[in-house]
């Protein structure tokens, strides 16, 4: 690029996956985006656009001429399309919307009509589907005789007078039979409708649970209107996996690397404001016993241990809940259990580092009583921590608020400040 | 099956998916297990077993009778096999094998000599390949004629003389095809093989980033052993980001709801108890400056705020690092450029945060010196949070050690002590 060799980016572009040409925009700077984009030109393809991520994404789109746009998206699986109008501003859609065919056009519009992280969104429109009555020779007859076929299926839907999905025909299976077998004999046993506003995040946890290849979508009237593939689901999957990995840090689920500055300043900033609160408060708590602290400095010394080692246990137990959750292995059922048994981990475990800070604490200040009381605080901050960390995270689920965002700033509140106040009141009552 | 009714147990358990039923299996008390497994005997499905957490699994597989247990892995594909025995002890790996027909027996224990956690594990060998000279009608024929097709397959490998792949056909390309089509003509443009050795994490990786249906193994010398299909990259890729968001809370990645008490401690503690130890050097520079907080008790309160800011914001910085080298989005290319811009995020990070925290202190305290004190000294642990958050997982993942797992004591240990050196330091530089 550097070199502004066209012929030679084109060569060296040509072996890679649309995916790698991607990455590879992602990583390289601004001005190099800007000059491989006008020396690369009319190669462009609608995969590497698809692949992108959302913020270069639309500096490439701005940065593509109109024709080349054109071209680049009309070969594109309408889900492809859909994805991709999601985030642009209205300007950039109807430049995209204009170079589509009218029925594509058609199709993609009525997609973006069903609300955001749906079903609708993510299903694509190409479907092949038969009616239930036809033979498996019918059926091949009909796909050889067919021209625009989706790039890939994997099912054959089954469909009733009314175009609703009463089976699905594996092609495996299709192939294996003989012309003159009814299709209805031959179809999976595990067939399983999805309508088409379901939440994004149940189809892609139902195609995990029942390994799903490809599901339908059926709309209102049952009508089957789409399919989704199991390599969108896998791609929602690892998205929401992202979110959550990203919100029990406090990261804005959105941040990318590819973000400004400024994109990641606002993405880090509420969670560290929130926390600053909850820091202040936990402050609040030290203030109130600062005669304590004044007659003996090594509280001061040792009170961030106690409080570090309830919020190191509370986020551990945090997390398996959030996860849990996430995952459906927690649920009312077993909620309970769960609950009794973090609690009898958090004991232990306050015993045991209880214990051993006791033994650190008589050691290092030779204040018997002093090993007493540190020896006390962890091991009620502990159990504080692992009734927080699963308490909170179900009851916030129960509240329908999503527990992998909110539940840190409650769970580190209630691990300070308990660790505070029993570390710091134990001392008041026992050592002046 | 609290009251022992066979016949209804089969019924309820009808219309469920084995993955449900599992799950429903995970959620019940040891003691309903046992009686579920009596009452519901032979009707016990392989694939239920394959759907169980490890725990469960053992559990089950030494309540079965063993001719129930031959029953249940025999449908089960070469992959689903495999995946079981692993975790087993080998008493009860020898009574499975046994169930399983010679030629089945032999390839399973073929794939249980590839090591833990690569291709060859993952793969099934039930594979469907065609000559590369063969035409559209010759695979079809083929198909019809044999009698044990794979429940599931996608794509039929091309493969030349030796066995070795060269291309894949997808079913649905073949069956839009006439019957005189040569194979070759109709092949994917996207082909990509996996050596068998591979680790199973690249596998997904390929899988998500391609996003490849099923995929073909070879072995050693190039020759056709298996296959790889998509939803065990799926499950593989579940599986890793499980496991990162557990190392990154310090959980143990095999921690799983259906553990003991005992596991659940164990898989705790280790953690916790890293955390004592970088809890307590952090305290020992606290008690480096006994006597400065010995003059002004403020400190005290104070400093926690300090600490809990720094290791939040080194949370945040070092949960996105670690990810973006698990997705392989943060590279050697672009890594001084993210270093960069992680440390200005975090001065403006510093500078928001100090300023404000110190006007909140200068109005507590009524001590203008100690609001500057504490301002810097935000600003200062903020910016250290940031360069440890990103520059200890680049350095980790350099040395191949896991950042997921390794990464949280350093950043913690970093963000601890800078804050507390900083603030203390500063204090008693400046207030003394």
């Amino acid at each position: 690029v550097e070199e502004g060799d066209r012929e030679q980016l084109i060569a060296l572009m040509e072996p890679l996956h649309p995916a790698d040409i991607a990455d590879l925009l992602e990583q390289i700077e601004p001005g190099d985006r800007r000059r491989f984009v006008a020396l690369y030109g009319r190669e462009f393809d609608g995969d590497i656009l698809s692949e992108l991520d959302e913020t270069i994404r639309e500096e490439m789109i701005g940065l593509l001429s109109p024709q080349v746009l054109a071209e680049a998206v009309r070969d594109l699986d309408s889900d492809d399309v859909v994805d991709l109008l999601e985030d642009l501003d209205p300007e950039q859609r109807d430049a995209i919307l204009g170079a589509l065919g009218a029925s594509d056009r058609a199709a993609v519009q009525q997609s973006l009509t069903y609300p955001e992280y749906s079903a609708g969104r993510l299903m694509q429109r190409e479907v092949v589907m038969a009616p239930e009555h036809w033979t498996v020779g019918e059926a091949i007859d009909y796909l050889r005789a067919s021209d625009d076929l989706p790039e890939q299926f994997y099912h054959i839907f089954l469909v009733d007078p009314k175009l609703r999905p009463v089976g699905k025909v594996a092609l495996g299976k299709l192939m294996g039979s003989s012309r003159a077998v009814a299709l209805r004999t031959i179809a999976s046993d595990d067939f399983r409708i999805i309508p088409v506003l379901q939440d994004e995040g149940d189809v892609a946890y139902a195609f995990n649970q029942y390994h799903l290849i490809s599901a339908p979508v059926v709309d209102e009237t049952e009508r089957l209107v789409g399919v989704i593939t199991i390599d969108d689901a896998m791609a929602v999957l690892e998205e929401e996996n992202e979110e959550d990995i990203l919100r029990l840090a406090g990261v804005s689920e959105e941040a990318s690397l590819s973000d400004t500055v400024l994109e990641t300043l606002r993405g880090r900033a509420t969670w560290l404001f929130v926390n600053l609160l909850t820091a202040i408060f936990a402050s609040f708590v030290i203030s109130l016993f600062s005669d304590t602290i004044d007659s003996m400095v090594a509280l001061a010394v040792l009170m961030p241990i106690v409080a570090s080692m309830g919020g190191n246990a509370g986020t551990q137990t945090m997390t398996v809940a959030v996860r849990s959750i996430a995952t459906r292995d927690l649920t009312g059922s077993n909620a309970l259990r769960i609950v009794r048994r973090e609690i009898v981990v958090g004991a232990l475990n306050g015993a045991l580092f209880g214990f051993i800070m006791a033994l650190v604490a008589g050691v290092w200040f030779g204040v018997p009583m002093l090993a007493v009381v540190i020896g006390s605080a962890m091991l009620l901050t502990q159990i504080a921590a692992a009734f927080g960390g699963i308490a909170i995270p179900l009851i916030l689920e129960r509240l329908k608020i999503d527990p992998a965002l909110a539940s840190g700033p409650f769970v580190t509140t209630v691990t300070d400040v308990v660790g505070f106040f029993a570390f710091l009141g134990l001392a008041a009552a026992v050592l002046l």
